[in-house]
């Protein structure tokens, strides 16, 4: 026996992998089970976790303090997450941010009728992104918020190329326009169509004899994946693709830029930015931290829906409130 | 009668100052007065607050849900915060890093006989660089932090130069060195010498027929202020120190360097920074957000000594939780 945070993950992609090997970073955590709807044998995870099938979860109800949710937001965690926060403490990355508010009362609803904490739509935006919003608008009453995002992969877009006939691989990076960061930066307050703060690159791979300027074409005019932005397609060989568009980085800015005193003279530049090589092992390393605050706060009594905007830095972290202050603050 | 949150300003130099232009930006706020230990009568404000005498205070309990402390650290607030939080709920911006676990006790055990909430060492640094301290080093466990501070003036710096026999004006900027910055953002994890992470540049008007080549000497080799560290010295007229070296401004950066996954091999880079035309009116804009927050503490029923660490996010807005899920996530 121990005094370890026991997690369990539900579902094993490219973000439950990451959890795994967060949570190997975390010494004050241990992984109890990866919760899997494939056939548990079949599945060897980085370090060898025990792994077992999603239906038999409820074996391990007061064995696990908190479990983390890896799936995709739209049809796994909408559904899952009020599944099982009524008997788990549960943290998740749902991001389809038009649909939060009716995903944080569903998980409302369950979390209380379970006694249980649930931790929502964690990860890095929302998340982290939000935070700095919420607390840049705070702070700098007046003045405008700006998002960039990139240089990254966009998973939705590279999925929209994958489905294009004759098209074998595909990656997509959104990237933002290096002259509206610097107008922002510079205080200009500038008001932006959507083509001028982000373009979007497309790498491609395509069947031997499928025809390059119909798939072009096909790109450029896709309604809301692609239309709206200035698009670069590049066609490359497969051997390219896979030894240079295979890893998932991402990142971006959110600034405030404000202004305060008489006759707002002084100008004001709140900036947040984040650089990953890898945006699952990232997006997995906020879920693991949010996992301790989901604790912490289901150890003061709580229960019910959160985000991020409502529980306190401290509890993200391993060290006492006494060790902050001496070491952080 | 309305439902706006009444505040008190104690002690108004630039920073008492910089509250009241603050609060006229937060329609959910007035000022109910500010408290000076000047004659009152002597002092006008920026928009002409009521002004009262600081041994008058008592007669504004009940009328005030937050008095914003305006202070110095070494002398002001250190004896002020215990003091007016006896009967106050308080906000201060104590920022003498080693004494913060001293003063919190003072104050936490002085808010609790009061019964109100106390947040204290709010503001940037600490306050919102704190904030980002301790999330980015819960997020990457494995990793460095490093906070760099300005371009900007330093006060206490400034103020060394000028007990200098022959100075008459004099103001010092703290410089982070590029290099040491781009090393960082580059995720080498350096470490560094004092002398490598910032320079010290001085602008200084001296008396006249004053030993220039001595003031220079007396500078460089000051100990804890100037001798570790490369620090330029320029001579300038009265008229180029006044319409080019009075105004405030600061800033700095706060960067977590941290990787993730298998061997380590996924550097993620969390950033953190400010450009601030004036340090004291972002200060203040800080401190009456924080104010918000206090308030809302209250209200829960919280009594006690709190930082910025112990507080959610959405405590620091205007905006109703629902709003921020909807508007901000």
């Amino acid at each position: 026996m121990n005094n370890n945070l026991k997690v369990g993950i539900v579902g094993y992609g490219n973000l439950g992998r990451g959890v795994e090997l967060a949570v190997k970073q975390n010494e004050d955590m241990e992984l109890v089970s990866v919760f899997t709807r494939r056939e548990p044998s079949s599945l060897k995870t980085v370090y060898g976790a025990n792994v077992c099938a999603c239906e038999d979860i409820l074996d391990y109800k007061g064995k696990i303090d908190v479990l983390i949710l890896c799936g995709g937001s739209a049809t796994d965690l909408i559904a899952q997450t009020p599944e099982f926060s009524k008997n788990f403490n549960v943290v998740d990355s749902f991001d389809t941010h038009a649909r939060i508010p009716e995903h944080f009362e569903n998980v409302d609803k369950a979390a209380k009728d379970g006694g249980n904490v649930a931790l929502i739509s964690s990860g890095w935006d929302p998340g982290l992104f939000s935070m700095n919003r919420v607390m840049g608008e705070s702070v700098l009453t007046e003045g405008n918020t700006y998002t960039f995002w990139g240089c990254g992969v966009s998973q939705g877009h590279s999925d929209a190329l994958r489905r294009i006939d004759g098209v074998r691989y595909a990656a997509q990076y959104t990237v933002p326009i290096e002259k509206a960061l610097e107008s922002v930066r510079n205080g200009e307050c500038p008001t932006f169509t959507t083509r001028e703060k982000h373009k979007r690159e497309c790498y491609v791979v395509i069947e031997q004899c499928a025809d390059m300027d119909a798939i072009r074409q096909e790109i450029v005019t896709m309604p809301n994946y692609f239309a709206d932005y200035d698009t670069e397609v590049y066609f490359i060989t497969e051997k390219d693709f896979l030894e240079n568009h295979t890893s998932m980085p991402h990142g971006g800015v959110v600034i405030r830029s404000g202004s305060t005193g008489e006759n707002n003279s002084s100008k004001q530049t709140y900036e947040f930015s984040l650089k990953l090589d890898s945006n699952p092992e990232f997006t997995a390393s906020m879920l693991v931290a949010s996992a301790r605050a989901v604790y912490k706060m289901f150890s003061d009594g709580a229960c019910g829906a959160f985000t991020v905007l409502d529980i306190p830095i401290s509890y993200f972290s391993k060290y006492s409130s006494e060790e902050l202050r001496k070491n952080f603050l």
